[in-house]
């Protein structure tokens, strides 16, 4: 495990890259609400499931700025003006994992918060990698950990795998890698 | 599905419920870096995963303010004081769901997104539940819908079951009813 970084200071801010929005809401039934919600800036996300071979993915130990320790899950980033979902995943894979892959598909999209969060990430599935490498903009360069496909139940008890979209997009690939995704 | 709520207007806020923390890092090979990171506020959160029977989970659909539309998933909410993870996941469904559990577990931790919020959600599986309604503070009572555990993977596609956090619940639920999951 990596040793974690020296936080030199924090600071709490009232602006940045998170920006609220507050809706004013009229219900079916007449109930008036106002909710505040976080606008997810830029162009989307894609969250990467790389499939090494027929059982192996790659994850990616990476610092979590958020949660302040290292988080074992699935690649992911934000999309570049003029880049569709597939090329972006593809970028990100060369970037994070040091693979490109010839074969990408999208299978879906997953919310972060539906309640109070606008951000959509589409879920794409690599397959046919190749080894190449892109530069990042990573501090360090993320370790990859390769697992099995028939063992992602051993991840689900562990204390450094705990992000929700993670955990659906390999669950989502691996019903698909089985035959039973289908979309509605 | 319901008729879509009204949206009468929106603003966007510098202020709200949302805070923003900005660390500075240095990490072990010397690359310093400042993150923002999301502070979720309050005493924790809960997602539930209420089993009516061996093989039926029920589900609620609710409007999401976040994606604007109504979204199928899990029950969930914030702790309130002086309430531990059970007592507030009992809460939650007796208001959300019109249920009490007599059996209610936490199976695991999980994040919103580890590289910049610090939320954390504790899943809870409630079994042997018995009818019982407390008053929510939701605009409308959510609609309760029940899937079969068996049937999992035909959630997966639909455009309304978009929350990493419940998907990744209910398949943990799933393994652990089925004797694979175990913490770390």
């Amino acid at each position: 495990m990596p040793k974690l970084p020296i936080i030199h200071a924090t600071r709490d801010v009232t602006h940045g890259r998170f920006q609220v929005e507050q809706v004013d809401l009229e219900f079916s039934n007449g109930v008036r609400r106002t909710y505040e919600r976080l606008k997810g800036g830029g162009l989307g996300a894609v969250i990467i499931v790389p499939m090494l071979d027929d059982d192996t993915v790659l994850l990616i130990r990476e610092y979590g700025g958020g949660v302040g320790r290292y988080e074992l899950g699935l690649p992911k980033g934000r999309l570049d003006q003029d880049e569709t979902a597939e090329q972006g995943a593809n970028r990100e894979l060369k970037e994070e994992v040091g693979y490109g892959a010839r074969k990408l598909k999208i299978l879906h999209n997953l919310s972060l918060s539906p309640s109070y969060m606008t951000h959509m990430a589409h879920v794409v599935l690599a397959q046919d990698l190749y080894p190449e490498r892109l530069p990042g903009d990573e501090p360090e360069p993320p370790e990859v950990v390769p697992w099995k496909m028939s063992e992602l139940h051993t991840l689900l008890g562990r204390d450094d795998v705990t992000e929700g979209r993670s955990i659906a997009a390999l669950y989502m690939a691996h019903e698909y890698l089985a035959g039973r995704f289908k979309r509605s």
